[in-house]
């Protein structure tokens, strides 16, 4: 019995991810009820809660999971110790990661409000890592004199936004391939940084 | 009667106006009803219509007059020839502008989805009159040798980004004045478009 309803939750869980995915970016989390969330799913209501618990924790859930990947996927990158060498790859890395998950993205700025104070304190903590490992880069860069930078940690925030900018207009098959807009960007924040 | 009504909407317009923003950014513009927005108010949610035919046209006057106010106040600035004095007085005029108007910068990213195709498209067109202004900007220090950047579209989009992101961290009152982000940011900003 245990097992029957693990399986299905095992099926159902990557399906009533996405639906909210989708629903959140579309309508905003307050605006999207469990009700409409099964309905996408094709399930009664009461078996998203075999799932989660409430809304709440799926929104947790959805930005936390998305937090984590982002760290994971960093992570599995290859170190480098030339801070300008790890810098553009943390450039392509950055883009690339960000525009494969436009609605992830959307949600983690916009739905921050929607997060109870534990659960936004938790995502926080997860962003600061990302951000850490940014600022690493750039606090190297700044020792070994590579990088004159007036404030680390307003350079990786700004960084993160430019590199974020990306999202609101690229358009895969528009004018610019995927290796010219990081070849761009590269460019500017190299620039931005550089002593 | 038509004075006393005009009377009328002149004062509760404003109050019409701060309470659905204060709303639309705190719960997102499809959570809130036009009943919520005539309780904020204080008035029947029939006296909102004397003042706007519907939700869509006030989420849309609220995002155009954001865009014309922004405007206004970027072609009220004095003109300058050089480039980089140019660049300089975008820069700390961005930042401070939109400083100031937190809930209309978050409702204008997150809601555009919310706008009907035709209100997108008049939006859309104000954004992307204050865009060439700064991309007139870059042009100019490109053409006289002052810049160097690769692309003056993306290069644009880039900047905006960058000092948009101002707003996600900013507290009056932290361990930075105003007057020290600008010079922070104008530091990169300059960095990464000169030649």
């Amino acid at each position: 019995m245990a097992r029957t309803q693990g399986s299905h939750s095992d099926i159902t869980g990557p399906r009533i991810r996405k639906a909210a995915l989708n629903l959140f970016a579309r309508h905003g989390y307050a605006a999207v009820s469990m009700r409409q969330i099964a309905k996408e799913v094709g399930v009664q209501a009461g078996a998203l809660y075999n799932y989660t618990p409430d809304k709440q924790s799926l929104l947790y859930r959805l930005m936390r999971e998305h937090m984590q990947d982002l760290l994971s996927a960093l992570n599995a990158l290859e170190r480098c110790d030339d801070c300008q060498q790890a810098l553009r790859r943390f450039v392509g890395f950055h883009i690339r990661f960000h525009l494969q998950r436009p609605d992830e993205v959307f949600i983690a700025y916009m739905e921050l409000r929607n997060l109870s104070p534990e659960n936004f304190a938790e995502i926080e903590d997860l962003r600061r890592q990302y951000e850490n490992a940014l600022e690493d880069i750039l606090h190297s860069g700044q020792q070994a004199g590579q990088f004159a930078i007036p404030d680390t940690k307003i350079a990786t925030l700004a960084v993160i936004a430019m590199l974020n900018g990306v999202m609101t207009w690229y358009r895969s098959g528009g004018r610019l391939s995927l290796d010219e807009v990081e070849q761009i960007y590269w460019n500017m924040v190299h620039k931005a940084v550089t002593a």
